[in-house]
């Protein structure tokens, strides 16, 4: 069974899990039933615990569907303290279902995988040690793999069934009423974990910061939780942060920013009103800079910035150079304090950021996307997933949502190390090659051929070389070579959900 | 059959609706199944119209329950709007389910009843000519009436299925973000509104102000909306703020507010943290005065106000006699304003509000409750439906919701005119008196048997005399006689729901 990506996909998993194959990008208008949690009633007086343990045991059985929020990123306690309870307890079969997964909980959840607490996981991605356990066939079922909006999705209509929402946040009222902005491991937004608190059937909040009754503002609100829990920290303020956030020095980061911003700059869509994503990164803060300019030399100013959000973004806000910041997740601090202090920044959830079925989300809108690549191949299938070694070591993010842009731009070195980034075929699909537009790298860009009306726009310009993607594959195959294939077993690892909930591609244990 | 309070019921009816008799105030824990609309996928991008004519069409078909919200209240343009156009199109049976009604929409309303296009109502009151006409018999199926925390639990549980919400908004963009904030018509809080934004299968935005995409903050969001409607104006200004808003200078009012006050400040609520919900009308806000001095006086500060919102409430929170607003609707532009200048005045829905089906509204941590009535009974029981001659004029609001309160207080004059307010039955009970514990009056107060610990500490109060609620209906009757009983149809014209759903009361025809 091949799908429209041309992906050879497993087709006893598809049956048992009653997928269908990835045919496009469009979604059309179907019309479906939502799903809502059951609910135990309560006048909330009996939520609070200082036991953590006292609540997991009460609320956590075999072969339930637990979730997690990675909004602490890698300074996040929540996963381990919970995780650790409830292998103790001897629980079985969980599946969990987090927005993402980073490396502060890999050890504890192989330790889950190896002693059968934990058989099934759906994430947006997984990194390092976790990432090759799973790649080298650690766990029996696949994972799979879905991206923010996908999640949304999922859980809206039904597909991801939360039982216990655990979410860890810096400050919460007795009764339950919380948000990410103040206290010691604020982290802004809980955009992402806004969808558990109002799908699962039970809601746990962890917080290191009990505040008085009522809290406000309420992200998070008492009608949808069932136990507030007092524990000593709920993360590391210093590594909520994600690393990648100060502006690049690499001359290479630099000249592809300058090109992406040229990109942008003369598309049809600079012009006054227009919306952007930068994502995180040094290139994508780079990239900011020189809008930020480009906005200021052209008098334009744009009407939303979109996603995940870092500090020269809000500073553009402040600026008035941009009208709205539409937030599911910040990367540093700076951001996470704006939030509170400007009204014209937004916390969304991650349904309103991209779930593709709904009544319209903010990627539908968005003009600019810039998006970053392990791999992107001569069909401009782009993947960000699995390393040119087969094992994953990605995230999916809001990659393939953020990529319905009407210009979605592919910001990428041609090659990183010994390692061509540009490929004849990538090893895993993430996004398909219909929703990227351009592809930008220091030697210059190449244009989807789809896309006559850029061909057109950009032809001519000094210092912006264009190149097919095949030329561009042809240089970064020149400088590093064509890699040995790589081997892998027959299982499956690991699906691959498209937005839609179609299977983009699949990837397989490695040898 | 013969509920609780001693209220015989339409078996018929309660056969024929699936209705239990109301037993408790009490509420339990049950668990239940909360309801989700249907969804048409969308990207946003075609939701704008200028032709309602073309979107009621589109929408509306026989038989559908359609709902509006009244946070219009007099000076509503969209009841109007929208059923001329209904009834225009010749359609039939409808239920309409609006947050309550209001005398701005009363002759559309006889009319559309008239011609078949309403066939059934659900409301939380009904006043004027609409009452008149319901209560002579006008209506083939009975009304039903919900408090605003029983509405929303009816809307959470499936009992009301809303078929299209034509939700009138005094600024929205073309997709549907929206708020009460900014804009001609302004009301403040779109707490009710929210209930049907959610749940409604079909979402329709009226608005005389499209402003640009993204808007902010959004009350309603997108995610909901499925059309956005331009039409020359939702509401007359003037009209929208309640009329009950100014001090009253009435000595008996100002004597009954002093004693309220007394009652507050003397019961073992009053202390730093506390809560409490005034209401509207001008004696409310003479409490609101003299508690004010009370707080200064004895250096107590309130953790949060809750319910309808008036300016000298917010004006508390500038203060900073009051923590935090807590706000599902706002009686005046005082209130509105605060809303978008304060960020501890927080905009809440009326599930959060009062539904008592969910894990804690804010009614079940309220310490004082203000509420009036239009009669109350020696069992405690209270009428806020119909006037003494059995004519439906009123509506339930928030009464029963906040009559949870720990205190929960009653005030009201002894007689208005030539009528006892204070009576041997009332005339339809709204609110069972096992929720009620003090009344207050100009001669005095009553306090409910069942709390002796407040017979305690009120006793001996200088200027605030005790009376048992017999010995108050007692003088009440010596000063305005006893009225000839109400002659009543067989026929049932309206069921009153508790909020639990079950029936307190019906009320019949009159002669």
């Amino acid at each position: 069974m091949k799908n429209n990506v041309q992906r050879e996909l497993p087709e006893d998993l598809m049956k048992q899990y009653n997928y269908q194959p990835y045919e496009s990008t469009e979604i059309g208008e179907p019309v479906y039933q939502k799903v809502a949690p059951k609910v135990k009633v309560s006048t909330g007086d009996d939520k609070y615990s200082e036991s953590l343990a006292e609540i997991v045991k009460k609320t956590v059985k075999d072969g339930m569907t637990i979730s997690f929020h990675h909004h602490f990123r890698n300074g996040d306690y929540v996963v381990n303290k919970v995780m650790r309870l409830i292998i103790d307890n001897g629980i079985k079969d969980l599946t969990i279902a987090p927005s993402s997964l980073t490396g502060a909980m890999n050890d504890i959840l192989i330790e889950a995988i190896q002693k059968g607490t934990v058989t099934n996981i759906t994430s947006s991605g997984m990194r390092g040690s976790l990432g090759e356990f799973v790649s080298h066939g650690g766990m029996e079922n696949p994972v799979i793999f879905r991206s923010h909006g996908g999640r949304a999705r999922a859980i809206e209509e039904g597909s991801i069934k939360i039982d216990v929402a655990f979410l860890g946040v810096p400050n919460a009222d007795k009764l339950g009423n919380a948000n990410g902005m103040y206290g010691k491991a604020v982290f802004g937004s809980l955009g992402y974990a806004l969808m558990d608190a109002q799908y699962a059937q039970q809601v746990v909040l962890l917080t290191d910061n009990v505040v008085p009754y009522p809290n406000t503002p309420a992200s998070i609100k008492q009608t949808q939780v069932d136990y507030v829990v007092k524990v000593d920290a709920v993360g590391d303020p210093d590594k909520i942060g994600s690393g990648a956030t100060r502006f690049t020095k690499d001359p290479k980061e630099l000249k592809i920013a300058q090109s992406v911003n040229e990109v942008i700059v003369n598309s049809p869509y600079f012009k006054d009103g227009f919306s952007f994503q930068t994502g995180s990164g040094g290139a994508a803060l780079a990239v900011t800079r020189y809008l930020r300019q480009a906005m200021l030399d052209n008098q334009i100013k744009a009407s939303f910035a979109l996603g995940g959000i870092t500090k020269p973004t809000t500073d553009l806000l402040e600026e008035g150079l941009v009208g709205r910041v539409m937030d599911v997740q910040d990367f540093d601090k700076g951001a996470a304090e704006s939030m509170h202090s400007n009204q014209m920044h937004q916390e969304i959830d991650a349904s309103w950021y991209a779930d593709p079925y709904n009544k319209g989300a903010m990627v539908d809108q968005l003009d600019v996307a810039i998006l970053s690549a392990l791999e992107i191949d001569t069909h401009f299938n782009v993947n960000v997933m699995s390393g040119s070694d087969g094992v994953i070591r990605g995230a999916i993010g809001g990659h393939q949502d953020a990529a319905n842009a009407k210009l979605t731009i592919i910001s990428s070195p041609l090659t990183r190390g010994r390692l061509a980034t540009v490929v004849p075929e990538v090893t895993t699909v993430v996004t398909p090659g219909d929703s990227i537009d351009v592809l930008v790298t220091e030697y210059g860009i190449a244009i989807n051929p789809a896309r006559k009306d850029l061909q057109e726009a950009f032809k001519d310009l000094p210092g912006l070389p264009i190149y097919t993607i095949e030329e561009l594959q042809k240089k970064a195959e020149k400088i590093v070579g064509t890699p040995a294939p790589i081997e892998y077993n027959d299982r499956t690892v690991a699906l691959i959900e498209y937005r839609d909930g179609t299977i983009i591609d699949s990837i397989k244990e490695v040898k």
